[in-house]
This record gives C-alpha cells, sequence and structure tokens, in this order.
C-alpha cells in the first residue's frame, strides 16, 4: 500500500468508497492535525471564507460538536441546521431541501440523516463537497477513521491487528464502517451479539462470527463496544438491560481473556452497566476518551482534504 | 425614477415604506454582492465586529440560513435566538424581550414574527437597525426583493412585466410585500386564488383580481406560485389536496398559455402535486433555484446599506 | 479591602469562593470592558483562537445571549449546545458528557444546569475553565456581578448600602449569590417573602428576614425583585398571581417608603402585575436594563480574567 497524495472523490460518504492508500493519506493528515489542537492557539486559517453547513436530521451532540470544533480550528464559517425548525417539517422532499441548500452555495456540507443513502442524494444535486456524519444503519466513516487512528495511535498499525466488535451490530452503522475499513487494512475482525442484533452477511465480508462475547473477546488486541439502545431492550430485541449485561456486557472479569495489552473502545454515548462495566469504560484499557479527541483530528483532516488540501494560509 | 443613493429609513420593516429609487439601489448593490458570492472566499470585512441577533420566533430554514450566511459573508458576528428555550416561553412581554436584546446593544436584529407588526414594535424601542424577516400576514420585504432582483436578472426591467401570483393569498405575506414592490415599479400585478382564499382590497392596490389560473397565466411574463399550507386542506378553506392541484396547480399544459418565455417562481417550501406540477418545478421555466441564491446577495446588500453603506474593509 | 490581581481558582464556581479583593477585581476590569462595548467596533482579540463551549442544559434567553455576546466581542470560538438534541437525551451520565466534552479540549465551558453542583462536577474532570452560568437553586454568580457592577455604577460603592430582596428566595440562586456577595462586600442585606418561599438559614448569613414587603423597602437604597415562577401559582406555594401582587407586589406607592435615590433591579423575565408593577419597571427607579449591558461587560471580564488575563492582541 502506498499513501495517496490526494482523495480520489470531492464527497466523504462512505469508507466502502476509500482505497488503502486513501484511508493512509487521511490518517497521516490527521496525525499533523492533532498538533494544531495541542496548541495554545488552536486555529489554522485553511479554510478561512469557505462556509460548511451542518446538516443535523437526527439528534447528536459529540459528531455535532467535533465537526464544528473541527470547522472552527480550519477557521471556516459555520451554519447549522437540525431538524426541529426546519423546511423538513412544512413537508418539503429532501431534493427540495438539498437543492436550496446548495443554489446558498456552501462549500462543504456534512449530513446526518436518519435514511441510510440520504448523503448520497445530496451528493447528487450538489457541488459542495458532502461529508456523510452518520446514514440511517449504512455508514458512519469518520467515526471508522477516527477508530482507526486511535488504533495506529496505539498499536502503531492496523495490520494483523485483531479487533472484537460487540453490541448491538444490526442497527450499527459504526459497525458496517469500520468493517470496511478495518478489513482494507488488514486488521481481522470478529463480530459478537446476540441472534436477534447480528446483521446477515457479516461472513461474506471477511468477518468472523459469534454469539458468545467470551469466544468474541479471546486473544483480542481491540474490544470494540457497541451502544444497544434503551427503545430495543424491552420485548423485540432484547428480555432486559440487566440480562443483556450478564451475557453481552464488557467486565473486567471478560477483559482477562484479551491479549495482555488489549484497548477497549466505545463510540459513545456509552450505557454503563448495560454493554459496558464501569470498571472497564474508566480502567487501563480504555481509550475512549482518546477516541473523542482524535475525533476533532481525523475530520480537521477530512475537512481540510476534500477543501483541496491548500486554502489561503 | 432615480437610484437613490442611501435608504431613507434605519430599518426595513416592509416594502409600503420604500421609494422606487431605494428598491433600486437596494437592487444594484445586491449586483455587486452576487459577485462576491461567486468567488472562492466569499468574504469581505464590511461588518467586521458589528453583531447582528437573528431572532425567529417562527420555524424556518431558507431564510434564517440565507441571512445568517449573508451575515457571515459580510463578516459580521452573529447571535441567533429561537423560540424554543427562549424567555418567550417563560411569558416575558415582547416589549421586554425587545428592551433587553436592546439593552445588549447589538447593530443589527432579523426578526420574524407570527404577528403581524412585531419587527414596528422592535422597532419603536431599539437603536439596533431592525429588518424584517416576515411577520404574520404582512410583510417579508426581503423576498419581494430578492423576487424583484430575479425578475430584473431575467427580464431586464420590472417596468410593464405582466405577473401573476397565484395560491394562498390570505395568508401570504410574500403576496403583499411583491404587490407592494411590483406595483412601485411598474409591473403589472394579477392575482389569482380559490375564493376563499382570495383576500379583499387587492384591486385597490392596482391589482387585478382572477379566480381561474388559465387565465391568470394567460400571457404572463413571471407566474409567481405561492405555498398551500398543509393545515388549510381540509374543510374550511380547501376541500383536497388532490382538488387544488386540478384548479390551481400550475402544470406544463397552462404554462402553454403564459409567454414563450415566461418564467415560475416559489418562494419555498413547495409543495409538489399541490400548487405546482414538478415538471413545472424542475422544467426550464423555473427559476426557483436562482430565487434561492440570489436571496443571500440581496440580504448582503440590505445589511451593508443599513450599516450605512461602508464599514470598515 | 485591596483589589486582587488577579484569581485564585481556574473556575467561577460560585461567588462563596471569592474573596472580596477578587470580586473587586473583576469589577474593575468590567469597566474596562465596558468601554469596548461603547465603541462602533466592539470586539478585541484577547480571547482569539480559544473556544468556549456553552453547554445550557435549562432554556435561557438573555444568560446565553449574554455570555455569546460577551465570547464573540473577545474573539472567542464559541460552540453552543443544548439538551434538545443531546446525548442527554439518551440517558448519556452527566460525568460522561463532561469528559467527552473535555476531550474535545475546550478552553472554556459555561454552563446553566438544573441540578445544584453540576458545574462542579464537570470542573472535576476539567482542565478547561468552568463558569457556572445558574446551577439549581444553589448560585449565579455572573449574576450577583452584573449586580454588584450596576449597584456601584449608581451608589460608587456596595459597603454600607442597605439592599431588600424580595421575591420568591427559596428557588432562588440569584439570592444565593446576591447574599454572598452583598455580606462579602460590606452591604447590608434585609430578605422578603410570604412565609412559603422564604429559604431557612438566611439570618446565619448576616440577612434580616421580613414577611412584609413595607419593612423591606423602607429606607433602601436597592430594591432587588426576584421573579415569581407561574408554576408556583397555583396551590402549593401561592393562592393566586393576584394575591400576590396584593402583598409582594413592588407599587409606585411602597417605593414612597424606599430612599429618595433608590434604584429597582430585577434579573429578568419579568413578570408585570405579579412581582412588580409597570410603572416600576419603567419608571425612574429602574435600572433593569443597566443590568442588562452590564451583564455582558462583567461577562467579558469574567471571561478574560479566567483565561489569565492576557491573550493575543
Amino acid at each position: 500500500m502506498t499513501t495517496a497524495t490526494t482523495l480520489r472523490h470531492r464527497h466523504l460518504l462512505g469508507i466502502r468508497d476509500l482505497e488503502p492508500g486513501e484511508i493512509d493519506l487521511i490518517l497521516e493528515t490527521a496525525l499533523a492535525m492533532k498538533e494544531v489542537g495541542a496548541r495554545p492557539i488552536k486555529k489554522v486559517p485553511t479554510l478561512r471564507g469557505r462556509t460548511v453547513v451542518n446538516l443535523f436530521f437526527e439528534p447528536s451532540t459529540r459528531t455535532r460538536m467535533s465537526f464544528e470544533l473541527a470547522e472552527k480550528r480550519l477557521s471556516a464559517d459555520t451554519l447549522g441546521m437540525t431538524t426541529a425548525g426546519s423546511s423538513v417539517v412544512k413537508g418539503e422532499t429532501l431534493g427540495d431541501t438539498a437543492r436550496t441548500i446548495e443554489a446558498m452555495a456552501p462549500d462543504m456540507i456534512v449530513m446526518r440523516h436518519a435514511s441510510s443513502g440520504a448523503p448520497h442524494q445530496l451528493a447528487r444535486v450538489c457541488r459542495a463537497s458532502i461529508i456523510n456524519a452518520g446514514d440511517g444503519t449504512h455508514e458512519h466513516p469518520t467515526q471508522a477513521l477516527l477508530d482507526a487512528f486511535t488504533i495506529r495511535e496505539r498499536k502503531g498499525t492496523l495490520a494483523g491487528v485483531r479487533v472484537a466488535i460487540i453490541g448491538d451490530l444490526i442497527h450499527s452503522r459504526v459497525l458496517r464502517s469500520n468493517v470496511w475499513l478495518l478489513t482494507k487494512m488488514g486488521a481481522s475482525v470478529i463480530a459478537c451479539a446476540p441472534a436477534t442484533l447480528m446483521p446477515p452477511g457479516l461472513r461474506e465480508l471477511g468477518v468472523a462470527v459469534t454469539y458468545d462475547i467470551d469466544e468474541a473477546v479471546k486473544g483480542a488486541d481491540v474490544i470494540m463496544m457497541l451502544r444497544v439502545q434503551h427503545e430495543r431492550m424491552h420485548g423485540l430485541f432484547l428480555p432486559s438491560a440487566r440480562e443483556y449485561f450478564t451475557y453481552f456486557g464488557l467486565t473486567p472479569a471478560r477483559m482477562e481473556r484479551a491479549a495482555a495489552d488489549a484497548i477497549v473502545m466505545h463510540p459513545g454515548p456509552m450505557n454503563r452497566g448495560v454493554e459496558i462495566d464501569s470498571d472497564v469504560a474508566d480502567g487501563p484499557w480504555s481509550v475512549i476518551l482518546d477516541q473523542v479527541a482524535n475525533g476533532v483530528a481525523v475530520r480537521m483532516a477530512v475537512l481540510y482534504l476534500l477543501a483541496g488540501g491548500e486554502g489561503e494560509g
């Protein structure tokens, strides 16, 4: 694999579309961006005079804040739009909303939407660069990139690293983006969930599948815990939060089966006592807050590269 | 008509208060602002260090975003306040909210409010310049200005242009502002709506009135379709969306009666299949997205002129 | 008392932790900041490149806007987070929200929260400076500071000034912060409320207590009216708004008992005709809008001092 010198596409819609060299380019660029975040004046003029619109059709704190911080550290002008108080309420189609925003000539649009494929629809009508900040159960590419950055920071590489991904996998765009990224970069992935929360087709993507968390954790270098939504707890998918924790919660006892220097990740927000024990979340294995910190750097890198890798400064 | 060299008033509360020379000044200034929006760095330092407060007491996407973009392109500091989470919830009077915001000494306030006359009340207590972004069923002056800009862009002039305005006219501040502007500038206006949605008194303003869309469209240079609110569809005002479309929807067939080079406008958000057929909305006649693009330029012009036409840069 | 040259703490969590010399330093600094707000370009580069996160878990207009204006006048980058659409909805603990925001490395966090002590919890996990913008019924330090600034502006000093604080005292963080500040600075305080709205323990803090507004007002130099929440009106705490006004409303007749040059204050939003008569709110005694204006200057001073009193410019 050779590090790319530029991204081939104008948009970042998913990890699936990226080549390993492009992933490498983003991660290398994020290293430089992380250095900016360590300065007292955490600001570079790269995107001065560029407008970034943050279109969040689903509630979000960390992803929205992380993008907004990244944009401001690059000196972009940012505009926010959330569903409440928007034309969506008035029954406008997504296509018309997209064309309307495009007509105002923003340079970039960051979009989160409950429907898989919504950012792709936006990309078809916009000259602006579109960044997918999570679409339905499809992809969440910047999450996978910040996860990869965090793994590389600790393990030096992605190649050959053994990653267990455990939790509500069937509803998870984080799973999907991580599977694409990790398998492209040579990591081995084992997926673990209750049968009702396991998506079909993972084996075809080169992922090992188990319904036993002890098997998933065994020898893992990286354990990625995914959130279980409260609304899945009752009935259809899961009997109760307590029973979920018993069978699928990550505890210090279970960590003993992992590699000696294993790290634990979680995209947040965490349900302590449901998918993860507080002693693990706050323990020596946890890189959960590194993920958050690295998220800003990775998003700065993506914004910088999609803007053409130059800017005024 | 001579183009004015400055605006006579500190506020923009409605088109009714403007003289033709002032309208011309705004439209000419918007031409220069549109040029700024075409640059890679879409930013001028005109309003640097000035504070603009965006007070939206009614939901809005396109108008709020358009103003915010205009403000940021002029380098103003912007502050937003929407109804949710505001003192309004706590029962404060509009007068007290106005005086409170005024005490913080913003330079300009952009206000949308469900009550006709609310921005006028604000103007009475504020040293800040007030821009009406839509008040009740009264006026929406920047919408009429961007409509006029778009017509001039296509037709070269407003004088003598035949404009048909069709839709829910009785609840429309866009109608009112457009009637004032178009008649002042020498255009001829024909209004068309179902009887239940036709406001009284239009003829006294020099507007022709019809209840037949085919008559309205006949020979029109400009066809301005206005949104029919979903909440009007059931019962009181209209029997159904489907019946509305049959009698008042703009279709390609109806466009054949218009002038050969007629343009179609809509302030958005559109109800496709209710007031307008998708083949018209997306067809060669449509300048609907030009309206959106021009909105930013027109609002930059208004902000610039109300700030005194100078600024630091 | 000697004016301090710097603040001893990195956070502003309450007035209780401040020494008189520190209060004096903030008020003196605010004088200089007020001068900035009187310039045409109300902006200094002090906090350029610093990030301030505004975390409002309770609705607020004036406090949030006042902080945001203060931040922008100091050239900080500001990020807002309100409860709606936040991880709080998803059941994340406050501790995890705090650590997540901290991981993004903001320089300062302004926080309002319904739970007393929430900003203290934030301060324990954050390197960022925390400013308490109101926590439960505990403290609202910048409100007390702007009140003190306004009193000094009119009375020249706080020492020996007679202050009556009247209204819903039991639920009031404004009362608590003002009691700490005024008693530290040598003012004398009398508290007045219906028995159901009077907190215990005030006498131990050196505050005189009365249930009779006429006694409270008698000879007062400063009358500080506190808001009575609508939700207290029915049943448990108060029989009705009308009866409250009869027994505890501030009227021009009652003002005759105060000092000849007495001033009237209110933190807003006001309930006209409940705790205060419009003739008082809008009368010659009122400094209510001065409080709002001074709030921006005082918050600029706090931000400036917590940032270390320097900055790039």
